[in-house]
């Protein structure tokens, strides 16, 4: 196990990756859908980025190249924004900046799973951020989904944890990308290590867009943190779990999803190193 | 009176289409405007559906194809949003799901106009929910406006309630669809009876989108209760009103149109059967 | 300084703005960024102004024919919102409607740069809204930005403060338009005069679109007072400040900029000519 004590011996901690991003305010460009693109934006000034959205082909290339990550979601994708895509993924992989994919519905029509699948194997994303079903899309060149959502067959269980990672790391290291499966039980891994990260509350599902959020978060973390990216990414994902924690201890009787969705993005806002460190609720395999 | 009788007894309770949703959890394949659309996506979730964007033609055919329900929003529409709203139209009459007209701003320009009527004629929805300007314009093929607003010389009132009730009517049985006029006094209708519903306050014109809320959570409604899609529609009509009565109960001093749009969605996320069975206000004509 | 003692004299209050604005309800057309418009449409709705979205070339020439005012925000531009802003543009030209440009990124990308360029030349908005980067980008034909926020060596600071005065009645002579510079220090200027407002907090840009916000609020108060734009449009910029301190004051433990974005809208909800007057820190030069 000498690659793995390598890898533990180059880690950086979760609090390293927050106060990287916190000193550094890294410019995200995000092509994203148009339901939950507000909450991007807040989110990511919550984390200490900061955003900019530009979806048409004739802006995107000077865009892209004053920005220092590219955080790709593919929910309402479009003709237009397709192009999009493509020509600021490839600006941004000129300049080294990292891309982040979210293949939203990617299993669920014929279009997202062939933007994703172009995405992966055109472009080479540095992070890919979606749930289990959308990434054994990818994986597996086909896949099964309820709109944008997971299949319930295709959770990842404490029964078959060893089974998900070692897919987890297999497909990190096809892709030579960071993966990050994202439901109940978390997994973020390289093709080395993969974290186990169980932050989070079922009820983050009742609010529209936490996924969003937490890609364009994880760029920023990605960016803030270039030599080590599977920590950084891995730190995102404990901070909007741990966020989503915080914020349901806050809720009140009356309170619904539309303040949970407020919450949350406050607790991002008044993270701190400590506060992510002491909460983070993680194993490494 | 034995028509309406048999419609009395055929009838289901509020509580009980609460209750469909919350078990079959429908997924709503929502083409609707950038302006409100997370507003519906929480809304939608908050009522215990799942909601699911998309609009670019050659997305729409697969993923109307995965819902049990559309629901056509025509704020903000374009050339690309309504020739995905024919593909997705034609695609969700075929598999008989529920479809949903929201005409919004119909009679404040042609375009909104002609595209609502031809999806009245040639996609021929279940429910037609509007404005009592937008509903005029689409009954009697032109109207007035201010904007996205009712003219105020269109309002149901007391005084007009007869004419106004047998106008639903009439045009419910012309289009075969249940129609839904909302205002200071909601009417909800199928060619044999209306409800006429007082639930709901004044000050909910002045958040945008608790109409655009209110389709989405209808059309939900109307897929969890195929065969009784009237009492369906007015459940979630008095289910968006009492919402806004009780939001308005939690608004504290300092508080204002952004809280009230909060705890209007909190308060849908927290509706059980019984609170919508003993604070909907609505007689049946 | 008869021609300073003149505009003096034929000034209106702050007050009496806010007051025309709550009377007359002025319904704004907003061609807009998809970011933020929904916190557009609250803050126009919650400023007691109206607000409708359109985009549409197709739709925008009668959509705007209905309204007050035009508000142009080029975030997230794309060569149908272009093309729609100069229909729109014409149009409310002909009908002596009041437009207003914010120019979100002028600077960052040429497409943005000629777009607010092509609109100041052609279209001739009565009135301009943008940080010092945009409105340096616009003045001068070139700029330096750092996405959509000012670049710090921007700053309009007290040290330069009789400079930038000087600079900002040029340009508002040069165009025609009332301008108005938000930053730290604002400052809003015809040719004439030039109110200094220290209004606001900074944490304010911690929030994604209080400036689209303060744009579409700007454009109801000068429509509303079509006789005195630019003490219109700076009623504005200090309600919009004004508002950020309210809200500031009200964040409780574990508030974000989530709760904060929420605060700031209900305090132009509830803001009267009273608190309005007595809140604003301005001095005129």
């Amino acid at each position: 196990m000498s690659l793995l004590n390598e890898n533990e011996k180059s880690r950086i901690s979760f609090g390293e990756c927050l106060t990287a991003v916190h000193e550094k305010t890294p410019l995200i460009h995000n092509i994203t859908n148009y339901v939950t693109v507000n909450d991007v934006a807040n989110a990511l000034l919550a984390c200490g980025g900061s955003p900019i959205m530009s979806d048409e082909p004739k802006d995107v290339y000077e865009i892209t190249s004053i920005c220092g990550g590219l955080n790709f979601n593919i929910g309402t994708l479009n003709e237009r924004s397709i192009e999009a895509m493509m020509i600021a993924g490839s600006r941004a992989k000129e300049l080294a900046h990292v891309i982040l994919l979210d293949p939203v519905g990617a299993g669920a029509s014929t279009l997202r799973t062939t933007t994703a699948q172009t995405i992966v194997e055109k472009i080479k994303p540095d992070v890919i951020r979606g749930n289990i079903s959308e990434i054994k899309t990818l994986a597996k060149g086909s896949g099964t989904t309820k709109g944008v959502d997971a299949d319930a067959a295709d959770t990842v269980t404490e029964e078959n944890l060893d089974e998900m990672v070692a897919f987890v790391k297999a497909f990190a290291e096809k892709t030579n990308a960071v993966i990050a499966i994202t439901g109940a039980i978390d997994l973020v891994a390289d093709a080395d290590i993969c974290y186990v990260i169980r932050n989070g509350r079922k009820e983050m599902s009742r609010i529209t867009g936490t996924g969003c959020q937490l890609s364009s978060v994880a760029t920023a973390y990605a960016v803030a943190n270039p030599e080590h990216k599977v920590d950084a990414v891995a730190a995102a994902v404990c901070l909007m779990g741990l966020a989503g924690e915080i914020g349901w201890e806050k809720m009140q009787e009356g309170d619904g999803n539309s303040t949970y969705r407020n919450r949350i993005i406050d607790a991002i806002f008044n993270m701190d190193a400590k506060t992510l460190e002491a909460g983070a609720k993680y194993e490494i395999r």
